[in-house]
């Protein structure tokens, strides 16, 4: 494990807020060690810092409450979702009530001819999907993980979709949230534009429940498409697909999504899924749209990558075929960890310009083979935003550090190349020194905001920012 | 003219701000009365508050230091574009320094293989446009007016493509500002997507200057599409062509411009522009996409129109007649203020739930009726954002004030169908109370964060938020 910084603890004022919180909530607020644990796990490297007690709100109302009692005593708020964010997010360094939203679940309302929907946080993108099928839409951000719908704005999430739909800034209307303060406010309606003021919507998406914690969402739909058609090509050498991407982009081809695999992911995704592809840079595709205009797509595509030695070209409208081949797509973080049985998995999150991904992707390789490190990737290349995930044996403490160093050399490689240290994944508490390295001074500016919205530093500490 | 409130004069700080300021940019200080009242002038009935100087700064370090002093004396600083704003946004409610950053107009550099260029503020969108014509690609956001690209960004412009392309907050990557200290910040780089902190880049977005000056931006491009296709309907009423607009959108037609023009402005295009078209409602779209797509999408829509009683509908690839119809389109305003020579035109700006869109219009139609006021409307209608242009005799305190009324009226009849009072002009000082109206306690937090940005409220007072 990484060492995370433990902050100090306001004893007198977790035990009062404990105290009361159990007297209002009686069930509903748990104490064990065991979900403690759970709440304050990650999916990182990063030790685990427990909160004092967990407490399962039901309505907006009751997340009001609990935050004027934690305002009150000055206690730490820690928001939780599904606790698949990677960096650390949900941990508690100064203790204090994680906020488990996960009994907040209901799809509040559809509106087809809007296409729009209103959810409570803990509503995850599977669910809702599920809900919405039989209406013939659908809800295009897709993280891999089954996350909840707060969470996945908290952390300005993405995934395999966002190179057509783009992000989930680019997905929420608004959203009602409740303040440092215990104030519930809405940050815009239902429209589907608006120049009414300062962006309260955006600056709470990605701010991580340091901001306020997001009680309700209003969220932008799609019509599932007349047709998907999905296509796969390999190439000679990562370079060779990158420049293929570029131009399918370049060309205007509304690609739904594209994804690049390295040799070694392949490999990978060939022992786990029981696929045959060629051991070489692969790239994987979907295309929505007319029956005749997701061919189209797909037929420009096979046309462009003869351009760049690409081979093995196949495409296919057939739900079967399709779904195998995002299936392994989805299941890549386990087929990684089979290269190496007994690794834990650390993902990489940089974004940089198209034009230097391929620069960027062939530097992470060979940096990682000259320090002996495992590391497979997958990239959601459309955007530039590409995922090393470093295989690494916990218990080796001289690989634990190198491992540390390869995640900054590579942050910093892709800030040199006027990218990001997150395309997708956040700062949480692994990646505060590399904000300030992206952003310099800016950082001045979001530390005064936390400042002027929470001054007491309650909601979720040791995040994003560095310590006041 | 509506009345405008005067803000406190810091009279000293004034006097010895323009005094450093000249000393500094010799003849680049302007103080002159026509100048200084072009730069408060306004596109709208708000009356003229005059700036107390105007200076053109040629590079950020300019702005910077423009700022610094204003910060040290506390002098307001209100950057100006090209004073296209309809709400008051460039009025100098407390007097202070006009920047206006019409000579930083550099292209600073375009990138085809990431679709992204980098801008000064002064640059207009068509002179961007014709900058990368060449190059096969655009800049999609048109908000009808020849605006700066920095006051684009800082209304949150949009206009006719929004419905495909969004708005200028999808539209900007990041920027550069100088803050109200005077500081010179990055909120990003030329990452496509990021998790890295607060959202500054949207924050800035829709600040209308009040939280920084903008000083350069990194946008996002399009390929300019391989076939372009303009298509027209008529209408039996404004309800049939609301209905053909939700079906076209939900179906999954990439539309990208779909414009809704009442009877009262179809009879001014038909004046204005030498059209014959039948002055009954009418929907204008455009559809960008290859060949055989765009043809597709036109072809969908003229389907579609068959179910709600559309007649006259023609579709064109010809750029001769799509340019006719267009022009048309852009030239509204004119044609409109030609049904009452000598009137002056005031517009609405609501932006509502496609659902309730129909029901929106006719309201706004049967009021304006019942009032007495002329009132043709045009509308994004793809986004449910109409302009009621209210042709009024200024002279004629009776109607001037009804026109006041009406427009209080729509911008609150907007807020109670889950709309905005804005959809893309912004707040200015003419929505201020309107704000508070659709946003509530929001309006508190978007106060604390002006305060703790800028505690002496320098920038651009007396716009957004209601006075400190």
């Amino acid at each position: 494990m990484v060492q995370a910084v433990a902050l100090p603890r306001n004893e007198v004022g977790i035990e009062a807020t404990v105290g009361i919180l159990k007297q209002k909530f009686g069930d509903r607020l748990q104490t064990g060690q065991a979900i403690r644990e759970q709440h304050g796990h990650t999916t990182t490297w990063i030790e685990n810092q427990l909160p004092d007690a967990v407490v399962f709100p039901h309505s907006t109302q009751e997340v009001s409450e609990i935050v004027k009692t934690c305002a009150t005593h000055k206690v730490p708020v820690i928001a939780f979702g599904t606790g698949t964010s990677l960096e650390g997010h949900v941990n508690a360094p100064a203790g204090g009530i994680s906020v488990d939203l996960t009994q907040m679940n209901k799809v509040l309302g559809v509106n087809p001819g809007d296409l729009d929907c209103v959810v409570q946080p803990g509503v995850t993108r599977e669910d809702l999907n599920s809900h919405l099928r039989d209406q013939g839409l659908f809800f295009p951000i897709d993280p891999g993980a089954n996350a909840s719908l707060g969470g996945m704005a908290a952390t300005r999430a993405s995934g395999t979709n966002a190179v057509r739909y783009g992000t989930m800034k680019d997905n929420v209307l608004s959203l009602e949230a409740v303040m440092p303060d215990g104030q519930i406010i809405r940050t815009g309606h239902r429209a589907k534009k608006s120049s009414a003021g300062y962006d309260l919507t955006r600056l709470l998406i990605g701010a991580e429940g340091t901001l306020g914690i997001i009680t309700e969402l209003t969220l932008r739909l799609q019509g599932i498409p007349e047709a998907i058609t999905s296509a796969r090509c390999s190439f000679p050498t990562v370079d060779a697909a990158c420049q293929a991407v570029m131009m399918t982009i370049q060309y205007g081809v509304p690609v739904a999504r594209i994804e690049l695999l390295d040799e070694m992911s392949v490999r990978a995704a060939n022992a786990y899924s029981g696929l045959s592809l060629p051991e070489t840079p692969l790239l994987l595709l979907e295309f929505h749209g007319s029956e005749s205009g997701a061919i189209e797509q797909a037929e420009t595509f096979g046309q462009i990558t003869e351009e760049f030695g690409g081979t093995d070209f196949a495409a296919t409208s057939t739900t079967e075929e399709r779904n195998k081949l995002w299936q392994a797509r989805h299941d890549m973080y386990w087929a990684c960890l089979q290269l190496r049985p007994g690794a834990r998995g650390i993902s990489t999150d940089v974004c940089v310009p198209i034009s230097r991904l391929a620069e960027c992707v062939t530097a992470t390789q060979n940096k990682a083979q000259e320090m002996g490190l495992m590391a497979p990737m997958v990239g959601h290349v459309g955007d530039g935003n590409f995922h090393s995930l470093l295989l690494i044996d916990m218990q080796n403490e001289d690989e634990v550090s190198k491992a540390d160093e390869f995640v900054g050399w590579l942050n910093d490689l892709a800030i040199s190349m006027e990218g990001t240290c997150t395309g997708e994944h956040g700062i949480g508490q692994g990646k505060r020194p590399y904000l300030v390295r992206e952003l310099g001074p800016g950082v001045k500016y979001m530390a005064a905001i936390k400042a002027a919205l929470d001054p007491d530093n309650i909601m979720n500490p040791g995040k994003i920012l560095p310590n006041p």
